[in-house]
């Protein structure tokens, strides 16, 4: 019988955390997600951090891959994550929404879409995750 | 005459320091630095965030080409980020390498190397940065 | 008066025809084309090349910004081009359409999506395209 | 006994062919090519299209991958293929090095540098060549 991995870390310490990630809804296939722009996700001259849309991205990817994989014993690694920044923002509510382009048997492919406060596309990212047999203790 | 476009936020606020991240030499066209393994750029189960890979190497792609302009008044704002995972990193140190593949009036494009404590590339990016007049007040 | 760049290769002789590559339909940030699968866009083992996929993504992203900024006397070159392989394709049309993500006045980012005979989709690209001055002779 | 997957095309007809790309070196985790700029692999206005660039680093990674994992009956499958347009090119010979950053059992990740005839960097391509089982018929 295939256990599910489980999470090792507390969960108001990892990266998500830090950042003030928040994942809202996960589907097969789609999972969305939102941050607040507070100081920690910006650079020093006050807009967002390119690595934040990035991070974000990655993180609504490898769940949406994870939770789908996860029932068979697998686990998700991330792969690459291409993000481009199309608009900078300055504060309010960055809402993002991840897309599967394709769900294969060892790699998933995603588009992310990330927009401000005003439904503005402020940053796509492509991500690919590996799906991969957990390594047994 | 030129004034330097100056950070506006505290330095112990931003995502650098939410994330733990240091800039240790920044010469023309080559930025080093480093970061330590620890809860704030792990993902849940445990092992370095992607996104933690990829906003390094934007923060150090970003430095470069913002010291660099800086004095004639431009900013730097980030493009795109293209970052490749090698290998999953559990702990230890972080050492990151930047090298300006090109410095050009419009665009600087970065090679970003990163690596393990036992010197093993870990993962890399691309990342281009926007070379873009200030916007006056 | 500005005056329009003008091609300089006859058409029948650059890599647009010698890979078989048609545009359809151009407008301001939509462009549609296809190409057939023979001989010419495979590798050895008889799929398409991904380097195929690769340069029509191009193409039509060049077109479709270089028709928008021609008449003011610009020029489009393609600074980046990040095509994600999902499916091989053996045989019949391949479609692709670009869309612009965005329309800066130094750059566009365009999504192009390739779909196979049976509509599904092989490829995606995101090609960024520059936006330039014509350099005086 | 496995037997080592073999090219299905007439070699003078496929992609390579049509662009003119050579391959000169493979060793493992190393392969070098060029080609020559004529019409066939330039765009309208004169310059080599940003796909020949992106072509020509997709073949060096792949047959670097293929001719390593052939022997044990794999296939090399492209996944991805991020290229960057550093220096626009108008004649002479394009000289192109890959190198492998890793070697993994499922994926390989390759780093491919283009020169011109003077030696500039005119592009750099990060390709991911899959690693898969052939199919049997």
């Amino acid at each position: 019988m295939n256990e599910h991995p489980q999470p090792i870390l507390p969960l108001d310490e990892d990266l998500n955390s830090a950042l003030g990630f928040h994942v809202d809804e996960v589907e097969i296939g789609r999972v969305t997600g939102h941050f607040d722009v507070e100081n920690k996700v910006r650079q020093p001259f006050g807009i967002v951090h390119g690595g934040a849309h990035a991070a974000f991205a990655e993180t609504l990817a490898s769940v949406g891959t994870f939770r789908a994989v996860a029932e068979t014993g697998q686990i998700a690694m991330g792969m690459s994550n291409n993000t481009t920044f199309l608009r900078s923002v300055n504060g309010g509510r960055i809402r993002a929404e991840a897309i599967a382009l394709s769900q294969g048997k060892t790699t998933w492919v995603w588009d992310v879409t990330l927009r401000d406060e005003q439904d503005r596309v402020c940053a796509v990212s492509r991500v690919t995750i590996a799906v991969r047999e957990r390594r047994r203790a």
